[in-house]
């Protein structure tokens, strides 16, 4: 880690003029929107706890899903409890082997810990509200779309705000702790562990919840739909609780832990960037990036409470208006924040508004690929006609097409954004032109993220929706009613699919800031080194020399790719398998008690849940694993091995400080990184919107296209439907948090690899 | 281009002792050698030409399969040819453009145009010959096995010989034409037009006939075998000569151009690196890639001549005899260049045998991959059970996993060669470790590309065969006869897929190779600049940083990995499209005589192949022109705005030779290469051992497996087969190609980017 500050500034940055003040006052405001954030969220809460709950029969359905969902909760945060403090062993251990590590061993961990926790406990309080706001929203749901509509938001602002609150604090509180007030520069890159904590659960939350709800999706329908011949949510089929539990678990703790992972990885990110500008914004600087999160919370919180929609309206025009408010408000904050705190460098608003306008545009890119409205899912549905092979080929064609306009989107974001930053601090000399720049990207980044608990209250309005309707369904509600229920389960698949295109934005965006971060802690470490050899870190010298033309760098380039991949491959297979062993348990309670089928007795719900989670937790451990070890072992090898191979390592090579420093392994695993992030995110949009986009027109030909249900076409966009499943709801989003994993991982690490 | 390459030495390699000698003979042997290979070739094809022609019923079905192949080829190579000429003049333009490049557009532009020329020539004749073998074949599998295997490889070896001999004899030439006995180090950099030639025909030839062939297919498959119920190449389908004719014109002619690319891009990459190791080997290392050419022909023609089948053995033994016979042979060959040409460092041998032990593992592991007595198959055939849903999903996941293993071999394989080259080269002390371990790597793609011609052999030997098989379908030939050309045309699928395994492990190889090429060719244009304003080089400058977090070169990367998407988008939409100009007119000549599938009168075969022909060509030119024009945009895109990103061309970045030099569109270019090439290296994979793997479990359930022919899980197989189809035919195979062109249009393009 970097805790030489002032050094490492004069090397890079070139040390200047600093700003003092009593600007400590930032930090306060923050902690107390922070909490102000938390306080909300209970308001929320209790105003969906205090709503109607319901009939009795809705009631046990609703209770069986909540029992489903607290018990997958349990295992599986016991699992990742025991996954995270093993690794915090071999961190403490890994920390304490060096003495340039060791005495920062304690405060990686605690941080590392505390944030597994923050995230743990985001994750579980959201959940705990969306399974008791889903009744709910299907009780209000017999007498008011407006009302059911408003109580299923304020279930999801509980996840969004507890979200981002809790990431808010936790920064903030450690930065506190560690003595940040004292001492500010230094302190960002001891929060490191922090962003790793949060990215290791989401990674796990994400795989197993992922894994959990396409195995129930998918081992319900085929045993069922296809099998039996029941339809969906039918009572009769063992597995409809688990695919409702798995709704939440998967949709709705997966993608909070993905925010949560994004919004403190990106805090903890800009804040080193922030240390970095300490010659001209002083500590505002380093606090900026958690004021802009609590801008985000006022800005959300108003947008929540400003939804009210009628009795006839499309509820998507009601989600979007509460979104446009939470983005004028978060654009005015932040405006406010940039005239207090960055002197008024108005280009600097430029580069937020690059941010804002990038999720704008992603979330459309991802609305024209995915909606039946346009060409893409249009021409799916026409392949369907032709049967399932036209219709897979046509939706794979699709998804590889996705990639091209959000790639030019970030392309021009990052190179304005970078361009903004350098304007906005035209007439600073004491910086390079490099770290403005860099500055201006991370300032888009915290641009994109300043709306993102009212994007996470959208995106878990859709798992409640969906089990609302799946409660209507199950209890015989009249149709009225159901047509309720399925206009809002329609907004909320929507609002999911939009979530994914948002998320993906920001991990793209993101991932730049993050490089920028990991190199700046490697060259502070090799800071240290040459200092304790006795040595001098000649000026010019910067670790900014990831280069391709190198071998290992080619090669860990090539691993981070294959990683992907790789990964993607183990999640969708573990869907597979755990599937396989919800279609036997059907089949078995089926043999064994043929009153379910007769509807004369009830299938033992609870087993098959039980199945599911078992085999939910057990193929989440392998993805997840080599997630986590594959840039450690290519770092350490390299670092052993690779001196041979890197020309800069070598006795002909320059010198660092007067000492042969060999950073092969920092550089392999800087391209593993790079190459891996890149990779990732071409795949994740190839997976979510040819998913997205196959589930959309299997929808367009429901509404009579192509002959409607029933016909071959649709049998076909069937076929296409279920293909898109694991890989929107499983790979596609687990990607996401592997690309933000291997970037904290590889910055908590990175004193191993030299 | 480098054309002041003492210079260059001097500033990368520091330049040291020459060597002298009469070594002018090595290039007389290699050409002479060239000119023999030809020779083989006439006399293969003579062999082949000589054989009996069967019955006048099957000369009829061949005749229309000429035909329509040559119809396909004229206007092709009408098509190609005109964007050749209009990239020619534009090549033309641009080198005048500059004072720099201006006295080198000549020699450019014509290089440029004989490698297109000598690519096309190869092309056409291996297609002459192989739709003349494929009656020939036919005939002989009336009575002899043994024979009809024999006839298929001769009419393959012709191909083969032709490919590699005239990419021999046209880069020989090239050198001799442009003075290289007088001044063998410069000459090099002025061949690389020819490897643009080279790329641009067979990314065109292979997109093309990768359409027409999967067009042909599927169109005449849905219509046929879906709609009308009648089998595979029943003479009542109008398009089954359509589909004949794609199985030369796509496999055959397309995998032949991918060859001629690898072996025209390899001479003349590792020809550049050969004029950097001047001070050690002299002309001899300059020289040495078109020696193991020539090895490559000797081993391949006396590899051929070997095979030799019983009637009752499976055709693969006697063929994978021939390929042992062949790499012992090249090995030996090897061995003994090494010894007289480079100074018995056996080192290098090391590092021509990981070569040859990398393609053999790559053949390996795609056998594993898509072969039906290994798990990946059987998992696929497994899954099909539940439906094509299920098949798609594990077809899928198992493409997702093929590149792990591959990636792992190649890491392996450049770590051990960069190694060897280290230690083979330990006493020189006038060259540094760098360009000591990357000629190592230039040395194991040699070694990878000296089986080249047998192997394209056995790739040609499958579509020969698959048309030996349907004209004795077509013909009404006894059972006897089609289980002999059944078991032939099983040898050639799997020849099919091992080949494209080795194509893609060359590709990846070669890629290094040429990316050094690439930054050698940068280093010495900066030199140049440099030393015509006045300035001098520093010595320790080298142009190696791309730098990925620069933003410029990041965007570069993303670019270059969704070029590969987007690429491949394109194909597979482009196949689709053309297959419904097939669908369409099947269904309108079925309308307009009733006759057809009654039998009673001939359906007009020439009119779909006309059909397919015109949508094929109309097809292959959006994809073609992206691939050519992406890395030309974003490199003069970059190189005129990208000033401002970029940390080392501003005032404060370290300048040049004193000039401040601005090299964000030459890095940016570097990054889109690398980066397009892992991703595409990547995606190829999946698609070719995803579709060879669904290909082979509909096979494998064909043989009885889960219910065989007719069953639920054959349906489903099917429906992965007709995915896999433009997967392993067009999209990946045309990656192959494109990862090339991409390495040679920057090379012939650097000057533009500075």
């Amino acid at each position: 880690m970097a805790f030489s500050f002032p050094a490492m500034t004069a090397a890079i940055w070139q040390a200047g003029e600093t700003v003092t003040g009593n600007d400590n006052l930032y930090l306060w405001i923050a902690l107390a929107i922070g909490i102000l954030g938390l306080l909300a969220a209970l308001f929320f809460a209790r105003s969906v706890l205090g709503s109607d709950a319901g009939t009795s029969e809705m009631r046990r359905i609703s209770d069986a899903i909540r029992q489903g969902a607290e018990a997958f909760m349990k295992r599986q945060y016991s699992t990742i409890a025991m996954i995270a403090v093993v690794l915090a062993v071999v961190l403490y251990i890994g920390y304490r082997l060096s003495p340039f590590t060791a005495p920062f061993a304690n405060k990686v961990v605690i941080s590392f810990l505390i944030g597994a926790a923050c995230s743990a406990l985001s994750g579980q309080t959201g959940m705990w509200v969306s399974i008791r706001a889903n009744i709910r929203t299907a009780s209000a749901a017999r007498t008011s779309l407006g009302k059911a509509l408003q109580l299923a938001l304020h279930g999801g602002a509980v996840t969004g705000l507890v979200v981002v609150g809790l990431s808010l604090l936790g920064v903030g509180v450690l930065f506190l702790a560690f003595g940040g007030l004292k001492n500010p520069q230094q302190t960002p890159y001891e929060l490191v562990g922090f962003g790793f904590g949060a990215s290791l659960v989401a990674l796990f939350a994400q795989l197993g919840g992922g894994i959990y709800t396409k195995a129930a999706d998918v081992g319900a329908d085929l045993v069922g739909k296809v099998e039996a011949g029941i339809p969906e949510d039918d009572p009769r089929n063992p597995a409809v609780i688990a695919d409702l539990v798995g709704d939440n678990v998967g949709d709705c703790a997966g993608r909070g832990a993905d925010i949560f992972e994004s919004t403190a990885a990106e805090n903890v990110g800009a804040m080193i960037l922030g240390a970095a500008l300490y010659p001209v914004f002083g500590l505002k600087g380093i606090l900026f990036p958690l004021i802009v999160q609590a801008i985000n919370l006022v800005a959300s919180i108003v947008g929540v409470s400003m939804v009210h929609s009628g009795e006839t309206e499309d509820p998507m025009h009601a989600l979007n208006r509460g979104y446009y408010v939470t983005s004028v408000l978060a654009l005015a904050g932040f405006a406010a924040a940039i005239y207090f705190m960055l002197g008024a460098r108005w280009w600097l608003l430029g580069c937020g508004i690059c941010g804002i306008v990038t999720s704008f545009l992603f979330v459309r890119i991802t609305e024209y690929y995915t909606e039946t409205r346009f060409r893409p899912v249009r021409a799916i549905a026409q392949a369907s006609t032709t049967g399932p092979a036209t219709n897979i080929i046509q939706g794979l064609a699709v998804g590889m097409e996705t990639p091209a306009l959000p790639v030019i989107v970030i392309s021009a974001a990052l190179l304005l954004s970078y361009y903004f930053g350098t304007k906005g601090l035209e007439d600073v000399t004491t910086v390079s032109t490099y770290a403005k720049g860099i500055y201006g990207t991370a300032i888009a980044t915290m641009g994109m993220l300043s709306s993102a608990a009212y994007i996470l209250a959208m995106d878990t309005f859709g798992p409640i929706t969906d089990n609302a309707g799946g409660i209507i369904e199950m209890s015989n509600q009249p149709d009225s009613v159901r047509e309720k229920t399925d206009k809002l389960d329609a907004a909320g698949n929507t609002t999911k699919a939009l979530t994914k295109g948002y998320a993906i934005g920001s991990a793209s965006l993101a991932a730049f800031l993050l490089f920028s971060a990991y190199l700046a802690t490697i060259h502070d470490i090799v800071h240290q080194r040459v200092a304790a050899a006795g040595g001098t870190l000649p000026d010019t010298w910067s670790f900014s020399n990831v280069n391709l033309a190198s071998v290992p760098v080619f090669v860990g380039a090539l691993l981070g790719a294959m990683l992907t991949y790789l990964f993607s491959s183990m999640a969708i297979k573990a869907v597979g398998r755990a599937a396989q062993t919800v279609i036997q348990d059907v089949h078995e309670q089926f043999r064994d008690n043929p009153g379910i089928m007769q509807g004369t007795s009830l299938p033992d719900y609870g087993r098959c849940v039980r199945i599911v989670t078992t085999a939910a937790l057990k193929e989440m451990v392998l993805p997840g694993v080599l997630a986590v070890s594959m840039p450690l072992v290519v770092g350490l090898i390299f670092r052993h091995f690779g001196g041979e191979f890197n020309p800069t390592a070598l006795a002909e090579g320059p010198l660092i400080g007067g000492l042969p420093i060999n950073l092969s392994g920092a550089e392999a695993v800087a391209a593993l990184l790079m190459v891996g992030t890149i990779s990732g995110i071409l795949l994740a949009m190839l997976m979510n919107n040819g998913g997205g986009a196959w589930d959309n027109a299997k929808k367009y030909i429901e509404t009579g296209a192509h002959g409607g249900k029933r016909s071959e076409a649709h049998k076909a966009a069937v076929v296409g439907d279920t293909v898109g499943d694991p890989f929107k709801d499983t790979a596609g989003p687990s990607l996401h948090v592997l690309i933000k994993l291997l970037a904290t991982v590889t910055l908590v690490l990175a004193p191993l690899f030299l």
